[in-house]
């Protein structure tokens, strides 16, 4: 109960739900756990579930020519996401998606997400608002990384999810920072 | 009437729109005209219209440390679109909008768009549509800029987008493709 109670906090906050339709929405999630260092969503598989993090950490990356990971998005406790351009589309994904630690998760299936998006206004602006959040996020992301130097994008992270240093390792830190592990550990020392 | 028809075309492409939807949304839409070389957004201002491109050229671009242009979105004939991170959030925008040719557009306020958004839910699909687009977009144009080498890259532009090399310059293109217009020159002359 705890972890579908705090999903429908979430919810709440980010949309005015009536109880019946948070009734409905809970109805669609399923509890789920992976374990650390598990992959869930392969290369060219096609993403099929969103995720509520309720513990843990997902994230999703792809790989470079020269087969570096290059992190996208971090999903920590309370937060939600998946492999957002293959859920849309339902093509093959380009990124994976793992677990950083041990997860546990509730999932609504693609056929529930979009069901709801068909049936409930309110779902609608739900995905609405994560829409907006992902697209904001990802122009802000690309920015920093040409604005900003190393050091910069480090500060910033310091500031601004201060959770990632602690829990994350240097190796997930510099691939979504975009910045050789040496030079974040020498940051990291001063 | 023209300009609103085709609007309209596009509209109906996207969403099933009914007869007195396209009444109301229609009703929205004014028509502006912008000279080629305008700036229609300055940075740190708020976007507070969208567009619908008639005939012309819109851009969205911001301007890295060194001063030079990074062209983000371009907008040909019949295509939709703003400064959309600034336009969302109401937010002083880091990137600018302007006009590449004589440009006529029609253009819908903000306060219009959200009051279809709450009032029309055809609109709220709308709407969805373009944050899936721009999403995935600007997911595609990080993976190409990491993956293709400037050679992959024209080639691909020139496959998908060949109205794009017709009509814009290699200063604009170059911007677009993120690389050198030396480079963008060698690669058009073979």
């Amino acid at each position: 109960m705890e972890r579908i109670n705090s999903l429908m906090q979430l919810l709440t906050y980010l949309v005015n739900f009536s109880e019946a339709e948070l009734e409905i929405i809970a109805s669609c999630f399923k509890p789920k756990s992976f374990n650390r260092n598990t992959i869930i969503l392969e290369r060219e598989e096609v993403c099929k579930e969103f995720y509520f993090v309720y513990k843990g950490c997902l994230r999703t990356y792809f790989l470079d020519i020269e087969g570096r990971e290059r992190t996208r998005y971090i999903m920590l406790d309370f937060n939600i996401g998946t492999a957002l351009s293959s859920f849309i589309y339902e093509n093959p994904s380009f990124e994976y998606l793992d677990a950083l630690e041990d997860t546990e998760v509730l999932a609504i299936s693609y056929s529930d997400f979009y069901r709801l998006n068909k049936e409930l206004p309110n779902w609608t602006f739900f995905y609405q608002k994560i829409l907006e959040m992902a697209y904001s996020f990802q122009n802000k992301r690309i920015e920093d990384l040409i604005m900003l130097s190393a050091k910069e994008r480090y500060e910033q992270l310091i500031k601004e999810r201060p959770e990632f240093i602690k829990r994350l390792s240097n190796k997930i830190i510099s691939s979504y920072l975009d910045i050789a592990q040496e030079t974040l550990s020498r940051l990291k020392s001063k």
